[in-house]
């Protein structure tokens, strides 16, 4: 998917939501463990319930991995099931020495064909590049993530004054462009937004921690959002465990078209 | 496993060889093809050939992922082949916020009892401490690795004056103790491993890039052996391709007991 198209998207559903599929087999409604594969019907209601209000969908991999060999079916036929208009985003966090993340590459790219995965910058150009061979594909690389211990590496200042997450979305810019690469940027780091907008002012940002870590839209897509939106913002069990009886789909389709509300108002507002 | 038992066994062996099961299908010797499970077939008779003179196996797991599925069930199967008193490491370099880093702590634990993970730093404490609540069980935290992108970031200097693999090395020894940590350090990084053990002496190190990468045994033993050894050094492609024929096994075998034999000779000299 190429960026306008995202826009295009955005623009059309007045949204920028993105649903982190985090499917967790203990968190699931009980009813649903009588299905052959209990993960993916719930993800199938989850789709279908939302999907008109969102352009993304964020399966983190470890919930499938956990689950061993059939864990990685229900993610297939998951991202299967998703409309081929909604973006998709392999959150696995990957990165190693090159030929290794050109397998990863080719396990999500080509064998399951996610739109994107998120990569570890530590590692530098050589595990970055051969995600960026892909045509058509992104990889959403690590920046600022929402987490307490982003402050232990990521926000400490370097020799040249700039924090480490500065010299990695600025290093990073060599290797690929606002169209093949996005950064994470968790919504807790409010302000901090302007610096990220200073160095990357036309990427698109992850924005991960809206919702159970305390994110906040308001300041997020004030300091974040550019002139074609530039965010997709993410909200996981805000919306997938919205509800836990048999009625979880139409919960989630409640959670959903709240925040889709409140980002169609921020759409009028900052774009 | 603990690190008096890993240090007995390197005693005992005279080797502190890790094997690197890197196995790609298309690299396979081709007779492997009418079996029913080809890379557990290869990685069977490797462990067969080398186990006497190895102390650790670690497979990477992008190789495994990459096979969907299937892949998955090669890798169980491997590890469960493995004798018990050999260390094993899941190269899977992951890193998440808490609650994901737990998943997968739980997945390559418990669900497979890997002794250990390598874990990437960049999302800094609550993405590496999930890990070390296993009893036995270890994280083997990224330093500095073997590949050109170690340039980057990780030998880049920050404003104490540090550069940043010694500042992971020295922040995440709050978190866990050379009990239960080790650090990856590339075979290619020469006299830097002078700088390592001077923030971290006890501490196992893991040294992939010896061989194909071009990294040097002698400096590595020499710079960076403590007194319980303290090194764990890799070679994947230079034994388990050594051969490409039936006779692949054989071939292995002939290149790991090689280097054993350059190990015992280190061992004498350096322990």
């Amino acid at each position: 998917m190429t960026r306008q198209e995202l826009f295009t998207n955005i623009k059309k559903k007045r949204s920028f939501l993105c649903v982190g599929l985090d499917t967790d087999i203990t968190k699931i409604p009980s009813h649903l463990h009588k299905e052959q594969d209990p993960i993916f019907e719930f993800n199938k209601q989850i789709i279908d319930a939302t999907a008109d209000v969102t352009v993304a969908y964020k399966p983190n991999i470890a919930f499938y991995e956990a689950l061993g060999p059939k864990g990685w079916e229900s993610l297939q036929k998951t991202l299967d099931y998703i409309p081929n208009d909604i973006f998709t985003i392999a959150d696995a966090k990957r990165g190693d020495i090159g030929n290794t993340s050109a397998l990863y590459a080719r396990a999500f790219f080509e064998a399951m064909s996610f739109d994107s995965i998120t990569v570890a910058p530590y590692m530098g150009r050589d595990s970055v590049k051969p995600f960026l061979q892909f045509d058509g594909k992104w990889v959403i690389l690590l920046g600022l993530t929402s987490n307490e211990g982003f402050a232990d590496f990521q926000n400490e200042p370097m020799a040249d004054g700039k924090k480490l997450f500065e010299k990695v979305i600025t290093t990073s810019q060599q290797w690929g462009s606002a169209d093949n690469m996005m950064y994470v940027v968790g919504a807790t780091r409010g302000e901090m937004f302007k610096e990220v907008r200073a160095l990357a002012p036309e990427h698109f940002l992850l924005v991960p921690g809206i919702g159970a870590q305390g994110g906040d839209l308001e300041a997020t897509c004030k300091y974040g959002m550019n002139s074609q939106c530039g965010l997709l913002v993410n909200s996981a069990r805000g919306i997938i465990y919205a509800g836990n009886g048999v009625d979880f789909a139409e919960k989630a389709k409640l959670a959903a078209t709240d925040l889709q509300q409140q980002m169609d108002e921020m759409l009028e507002k900052y774009l």
